[in-house]
């Protein structure tokens, strides 16, 4: 099942902030399946998943919020714009409803979990990380991002990862003002256009020797 | 190039928050040495590579750092602990050393990349994003979380990220109180135990159709 290193490596290599997405060419079913499947798994703190993911194909949509996104072109052209949402806060709802999907997927209890529940309580509920608790669920939605990053690239998908947007303006016009979710991150998604200069400059990275400390 | 799509699919089902390591067995230094070159090549906003990452194998280091760490026996049994820094603060400084990598890496003056740079000082340094800047450098750390998560699971390497450590003991320990880097969250890495009961659990995760919208 492991795959060979040089894969990963070429894959991360041939990945970049793509500048200029071919409008015409859409991810296939298929693969854009696969994509989802990739975010649905991916990890987070306690396993909660405090996000949920708007996939915007829809162009009225995309040109309204466009303007709002330093009217970069990404956001228009791409084929396939996700909007990935962090939860506003996290409540004992959400600690049961994990609860009882992990009861229900393992055939065990609810009570079983009483301890783990609990965990979450302390820490999140009422312990201090409740305090800074968009912070928290921000950093779960980029272990998604960089996840969907890496996987696309390994699928051949191109991406265009997005933090110059409006939030707020976001959120009004995808109508989560108040909704549990709000606006976290964007990923534009699909193929890189022929035209795109920035395909071809070389990838700037600090050496390894540079960001990399052995102890 | 591109990968097939059930080998990425596959590695993600097939991770999970490793509980127990083989304290035994290591990760070979080519294999590690893949997954450092996957850092590295980590996506990040204008490409600032906000972060470092202290690749732990000292045994009395680990050892310090455990009951700091909620005693997980993760931290003292992986084969390789990465605690990942992210800065403190973005400065001019930060934004000059990326623009004389990339003129050098590309081969260009400077002076090309000035419109970029004003980008990130207007943006990072002087602008509003500033004053939460701990909060998007975590980000960025939690995308190069991602990235390892996936690339790892890809090379059939185990990980467990831990959240669950205080950063200000991780700090004072590893020495970071007067650098430019602070602790952000932990990655244990390695292989399974056979007596980890956890790894045969099924996975609990939302279905799609909670998680994803289509517009």
């Amino acid at each position: 099942m492991p795959q060979a290193s040089q894969p990963v490596i070429e894959a991360l290599q041939w990945r970049y902030a793509t500048r200029v997405f071919d409008p015409g060419r859409q991810i296939d079913a298929a693969t854009w399946s696969t994509l989802e499947q990739a975010l649905v798994l991916t990890a987070s703190s306690y396993g909660l998943q405090p996000w949920r993911f708007l996939v915007i194909t829809d162009a009225a949509i995309r040109s309204e919020l466009r303007p709002h996104s330093w009217n970069q072109n990404q956001i228009t052209d791409c084929s396939h714009l996700v909007v990935m949402l962090k939860k506003r806060v996290i409540t004992a709802a959400d600690a049961d409803r994990l609860i009882e999907a992990t009861a229900l997927t393992r055939g065990i209890e609810a009570s079983v979990l009483d301890g783990y529940r609990q965990m979450i309580q302390v820490d999140l509920i009422d312990g201090p990380r409740s305090q800074t608790i968009g912070q928290w669920s921000a950093n779960q939605v980029y272990i998604a991002l960089g996840n969907l990053l890496t996987s696309a690239a390994l699928l051949g998908v191109d991406t265009c990862a997005i933090e110059g947007f409006s939030p707020p303006d976001y959120d009004r016009i995808l109508g989560l003002e108040s909704s549990d979710y709000q606006s976290c991150v964007v990923c534009a998604c699909g193929y890189r256009s022929s035209d795109d200069k920035y395909a071809s400059l070389s990838k700037v990275r600090y050496s390894a020797a540079d960001l990399i400390e052995h102890r």
